[in-house]
């Protein structure tokens, strides 16, 4: 196995070569039919708003073979270390099954992974269902109706956004209400706890490191309010559950209810098939569903090790993203849900994609002659509509778009009102933006011209369940690992957010010697 | 007053010439206390991470004057037709007061503008008194604890930031419930009524036309939910008020509680201080609540008057965004709270910006040769640290970034943890990342190595009150008004939504032409 930069591939030469094609004339009902990608758990991925024809989709096939995509993809999960940079396995597609086959097992100091993540998934059974049915108590006695998950980043951001595209999936009556406190900015736990009654809230504080600093701050300030209130026999420690890794401080603390384990092979931002995802998921909406969850996210896994391009939705849309980036030159994406639920996937989308691929230097450390990751950034739609597709329409930059939908809406309730549903409604106006956007119109009025040829990709599911969530979520976990293996960087670490966390400790130290951050200072803190 | 493409101008000519200063070695603790910029309401603008000097700020001066910035802007106070493309009035500054004195009056038809926007908050105060004091009840008697607004896009994005940005600034037995339905998807809905004891819920409608297709579906979606209850007395025409123009089919209707006016000359994305923000956060706060907000509004309206570039922080802020899309060539600007209750502030400003500025022709109709608006995402820090910023200090693209904060936290609770309390964390993180991201570090080691000479800028308030955040977004849409003059562009249109709209109808009433119309409508709708 090689690993070569993308400016050192003879197919990178030849994608280059490659004009794209003009969606005015060529987009038609056959292209779409003939355009439609399997990506695992049911899903779908449709290029034919993309501007490629097979010319492109036989250089996305040399360049997928000449980096040989798919071979790294096998060689990470037989437990190769994939993250360079922190010398580290890269195992989260094995918290969710072993995609290899059933006798792929990857050992770490005698512990063998797949039995250690099941292990896990156990723990996570047996707590979650001892809280839902209330066999477990609060400390004062009340069933635990309420939880509360304390961390940041992929502690934070891909469980939420789970949460929320799931909530419509169950009745309320079947689920625990959920609340996330992340920032260290203290207005957030506040607001969190005029809704909370303390006595029937369960807390789950995840960092792995144990370290985290808004973390461990907002543990404290939970800690506090619940002391305050005075109440007789209210234990923090029998209210608050820990997701860590065993070598962290907080591993063999006795102040917490139970502990959950993650290690250093699964990423934050990969860490939602974890227990850090799988604790507050199987809480909120009980275990089969996370499992449920589990198996979508392994069948799209499964999925992504398809050698041909036409027949990987997760490989051709990583393909499609290179030459609208490193070809075409586009350095944004929109992600832009045609469902509600998915209100703040775009926003984990936005660590995945960015923290991962948003690097200037190779796996080894060497910098690059050649764009990264692009800014992804993206809103439901059709609140978008009403709101920044102006630009999108008729701005003078072109933004690469990426649609989700779904055929049947999550709740099945609805309405038909002047002839149609509200979900047909809602797919009817993504039919008129992909096409929109696609195909244009001319007005001699230039103010109401339409230039077209602004690309879109739409994924597409039969309904968002916790099945073709966890499709979804690897889809995008696997594309991004594509790109990184396409760029040629590694795709686990962050060095990125080290700097501010070392200044910021500077100034919280006072030992301040940098003059701008004296200057600063004086501004913001009055010092 | 004469209108220039941006081309034209001499001083462009000029600012083209001008090179970005390193900030490795220019940004220091004087630097920094000499770049600070009133805003109004007491909000500060501090330029001092963005790479310009005072050869900069003379181009800029110069710019300013040539393209008569602050002139346009008194024209467009004073009741020109500056909305070129619909032949209207722009007059959501005078919502808030009258910024070039008391003695100025806008006459449409006879209709004194400024009254009729008087008359308007009159009837909301008493309104909202009566329905806080418990005055006015439901239709079975009850009071109401909760307000839901029905609206999409400008009737949704603003109310809702502010909503989220007030929150803390009242104790939750002052406040009213609050939601929003806006998505035409019915998961959207029937998720917020989850929430809802309709018998204590006053709806809230909002659409200028009175013919938006979400809010209208929304509205009967609502009206057929509080039916199918059975619940003896209920009635839905006694739960909901609307906020509508004069001309609209709802205006005269007698379905609502009561009906508060907007009009043609207050854009959707720039109404929040018109009746359609007025309702809903009177409603909720208390209507001196949202006096204290108008009056923020309108001191930062007064403040752009300022001829002199270093003493207008809403023009400063707009020249430098000129600077650095249309000279350095930068797509995309990242807007970063430090303040929680902000969350949804970027998403406001995606709409107020992009669906403002995102425009390829100037305000006659004639093609721009040079770009327009960029693309605006963001969400609150510390979170972001957490997720895309790796991007941001290490990617191969450079972000511009605008940093927004508070010396204090809105509610005022706080704790003491390892020596510093929360809000003295979050602001030492935001001083640290600005550094960061000016003076970068370089390390030996090429994945910890910072290039540095990321840019951003700072707006600085002491608290998030609603004086400060009526500043606040003011100081945006002033900046964005600012821009649009700079362009020479309408930014009071918003054509781009229009096609999209038309082939929706045509999808939904099944007389459709265009093949790839067809060719979605199989693939998403079976048909």
């Amino acid at each position: 196995m090689q690993f070569k930069n993308l400016n050192e591939l003879s197919a990178f030469s030849q994608l280059k070569t490659l004009k794209p094609i003009n969606l005015h004339t060529q987009l038609d009902a056959r292209r779409i039919e003939r355009s439609t990608v399997p990506c695992g758990g049911g899903l779908t991925y449709n290029w034919a708003a993309m501007p490629i024809e097979e010319s492109h989709l036989r250089a996305f096939q040399a360049l997928a073979d000449e980096q040989q995509l798919i071979e790294k993809y096998q060689a990470l999960l037989g437990g190769e270390v994939m993250n360079t940079g922190e010398g580290r396995l890269v195992l989260h597609h094995l918290t969710r099954g072993r995609v290899l086959g059933e006798d792929t097992s990857v050992f770490i100091d005698e512990e063998e992974k797949g039995s250690f993540y099941q292990e896990q998934l156990a723990a996570i059974e047996s707590f979650s269902q001892a809280v839902r049915q209330g066999e477990l108590l609060s400390s004062t006695g009340k069933r635990f109706t309420t939880v509360v998950q304390i961390g940041i980043g992929g502690s934070d951001l891909g469980p939420r956004a789970l949460y929320h595209a799931l909530k419509g999936s169950l009745p309320s009556q079947k689920r625990l209400k959920a609340y996330f406190i992340s920032n260290v900015d203290p207005d957030d736990g506040y607001e969190v706890f005029e809704e909370l009654d303390f006595e029937s809230t369960l807390f789950i504080l995840v960092t792995k490191s144990g370290t985290t600093q808004e973390t461990l701050t907002n543990y404290e300030m939970v800690k506090q309010s619940m002391l305050d209130l005075g109440i007789q026999g209210l234990d923090p420690s029998k209210h608050i559950v820990v997701v860590t890794s065993k070598s962290s401080p907080l591993a063999t603390s006795d102040q917490f209810l139970r502990a959950f384990y993650i290690d250093d092979y699964v990423g934050g931002r990969y860490s939602s098939t974890s227990a850090v995802g799988g604790v507050i998921l199987s809480l909120i909406f009980g275990f089969d569903h996370f499992k449920e969850f589990l198996k979508g996210a392994h069948s799209a896994d499964v999925a992504a090790l398809e050698l041909d391009v036409k027949k990987n939705g997760a490989l051709l849309d990583a393909l499609i993203g290179v030459y609208l980036r490193n070809v075409l030159g586009y350095p944004y994406t929109a992600i832009l849900p045609y469902a509600q639920p998915l209100l703040r996937f775009p926003a984990h989308l936005q660590q995945l994609d960015m923290e991962s691929n948003g690097k200037q230097v190779n796996r080894n450390g060497e910098p690059i002659e050649y764009e990264s990751g692009p800014v992804i950034f993206g809103e439901p739609g059709t609140n978008g509509q009403h709101s920044f597709y102006q630009l999108l329409h008729q701005g003078t930059s072109v933004v690469p778009l990426q649609f989700i939908a779904f055929k049947e809406s999550q709740r099945g309730e609805d309405i038909e009102y002047e002839g149609s549903t509200s979900h047909t409604k809602l797919n009817a106006n993504l039919i008129a933006q992909i096409v929109a956007f696609a195909k244009g119109k001319s007005d001699n009025n230039s103010n109401k011209n339409f230039p077209g040829n602004r690309y879109s990709s739409l994924i597409l599911g039969q309904k968002l369940t916790p099945y073709s969530l966890g499709a979804l979520l690897a889809h995008y976990e696997n594309k991004v690992m594509f790109q990184g293996f396409i760029w040629n960087l590694n795709s686990f670490d962050q060095e990125g957010v080290q700097l501010g966390k070392v200044l910021a400790n500077q100034v919280l130290s006072g030992e301040v010697e940098e003059s701008a951050l004296k200057g600063y200072m004086k501004l913001l803190l009055g010092e």
